[in-house]
């Protein structure tokens, strides 16, 4: 470990997946504390789809990450040090850490949350961090799941993915079906997360796969990934079918290439609705979400599984396995 | 006129514009009444262009026509016999007659409803038929308008888009946008509706000039015509904005070889909604809309206008002209 604050700052914007030149390791002093702050030693980083989308030059709902700035993301770490009654000594705080080694903590908007004791910082980091609050806001509020729904899921071994099929059988969903890339990840969708099916999309005929799990049509579709899957599903929808965009990230590397959308004037046909959302609008009401999200871990529900990648360093190549569909679960950096 | 009834029957489904062998016409005796039924001769023809998608064979929110099966349509028609207390002769009836010149109206499901008194047939089967019902519905149910709101409507100098555009001013609207296909239609969509600007798609620079018009996004966009200006306004739209589809018409004589939509991920930045509808699903409630836009139609706030096209053999063309754009408002066929 270095005396210093190692940052992983932006060098360059990446045209596709990130590689070597997109970060460059810096070296500073570790900040020096004033009144009101908190200095956190960064303990676990957040891996997650939408930093890709921040390292481009385009406007979104945070905007990009200068270049030279250290790239944005959120994580948890420990309080090192303290001038602000908010923070003790000894604190696994979570909030937006960059990725880097320290970061300092204040008291204002943006001010990092105190872990309950007893909460494994990975498990906080997963199902009762962004990544669940996002599954149980998208599924329920934008979703609005009814019982007897067939839902289907793409990205479906993901963090996300494999926690929205979970809530889904919870809240008394007819039929839940997974889209994921390969066989393993089908099996573990279906033996150990209990759904009822699970398509490989890399094999031919998704479309008939799709139809044949879903006879009745989809009446929720969870969208982690756009482009042609999105497309197929919106082909599919039954009477009154909702789409939930929670991501695209089939595109996040690759701008404009991606063949457009044919079939959304199926929404007029069935009456359907396609709605996208961002989490941090529904920070408010995080606690609610987490209360059931614990109430369900505990019950052996909802299942949770971690990707772990040890190093600052591997950051970036931590990030490129969410699109390269190396990871089951949720990624987490340990530094 | 005839002895017998003159019917337009498809003859053939159309690959593209409907064309001279399309539709037959035939003719066959005029149907014998039978107990509770009326004998109704037609009058007026309401010409949509969702009746274009019923010719293809593709199952959509009603079976396609069958070949050899009359031309399915609303009008008007004029009860001339009548074994119903339901219907009595002289009374003006709306509801699906067809393409042709006589139908029977019976009194189950479908039942033709009687136009109250002093309603001229034309204005009804306009503002407070199909159409009328459509921009209210659409506006206030699917894309829940609120004051302020910027709303842009494609489409805008047909019946349905000239109607939405008026009753989203009458809503509080802030800026009423029309895109239409020629410098006539702009002119009188300013000058004659009310709309704050009007765009000419046929123009350049369609992304620029509605960025221009709508310097704070797209809050409302109703869309007629599916496609690239779908897809411009997506890329333009506020946040929480709304799409509101009612029709693809730019697909409708060109399946599957228009682009794609590429610009959906928008939806997720903005938190926006797309939502298809389909009017019949409001059947109940439309004596609400019809006494609303009977009052803005006395006091001159809602103003329409009928492309009247005289004689049955002329629905074909009359049909192509939503699509040509050939109109400016509503298109009927008198009989």
């Amino acid at each position: 470990m270095s005396e210093g604050n190692r940052r992983l700052v932006l060098a360059e914007r990446p045209s596709g997946m990130v590689g070597p030149d997109t970060v460059r390791l810096e070296e500073e002093p570790v900040p020096t504390l004033g009144p009101g702050e908190a200095l956190v030693k960064v303990r676990y980083l957040s891996i997650d789809p939408t930093i890709r989308t921040w390292m481009d030059d385009v406007a979104g709902y945070l905007p990009p990450i200068a270049l030279g700035e250290v790239v944005r993301g959120s994580g948890i770490g420990e309080v090192v040090a303290s001038e602000s009654a908010r923070y003790r000594v000894g604190d696994l705080v979570f909030g937006m850490t960059g990725w880097q080694d320290y970061v300092l903590a204040g008291e204002g908007p943006g001010a990092m949350q105190a872990l309950p004791a007893g909460i494994d910082p990975v498990t906080a980091l997963n199902v009762f961090g962004v990544t669940g609050m996002t599954a149980y806001f998208g599924l329920l509020d934008v979703g609005r799941i009814v019982e007897g729904d067939t839902v289907v899921v793409s990205g479906a071994a993901g963090a996300t993915g494999s926690t929205v099929g979970q809530i889904a059988r919870i809240k008394g969903a007819g039929t839940v079906v997974g889209i994921a890339g390969t066989a393993e990840k089908c099996a573990w969708l279906v033996d150990e997360l209990g759904f009822d099916v699970a398509v490989n999309y890399r094999e031919e005929g998704l479309r008939g796969r799709l139809r044949q799990a879903c006879p009745k049509g989809i009446d929720l579709f969870w969208d982690n990934v756009g482009g042609e899957i999105l497309d197929t599903a919106l082909g599919l929808l039954a009477l009154r079918g909702r789409v939930v965009l929670c991501g695209a990230i089939s595109a996040y590397n690759d701008r404009g290439a991606a063949p457009g959308l044919a079939n959304t004037s199926n929404l007029i046909v069935k009456r359907g609705r396609m709605e996208g959302f961002i989490i941090l609008d529904y920070a408010d009401r995080f606690p609610e979400a987490q209360l059931a999200m614990a109430g369900w871990v505990a019950e052996g529900r909802v299942k949770h599984v971690e990707h772990l990648v040890v190093g600052l360093a591997q950051a970036p190549d931590a990030l490129n396995l969410l699109f390269t569909g190396g990871n089951t679960g949720k990624v987490i950096v340990e530094i």
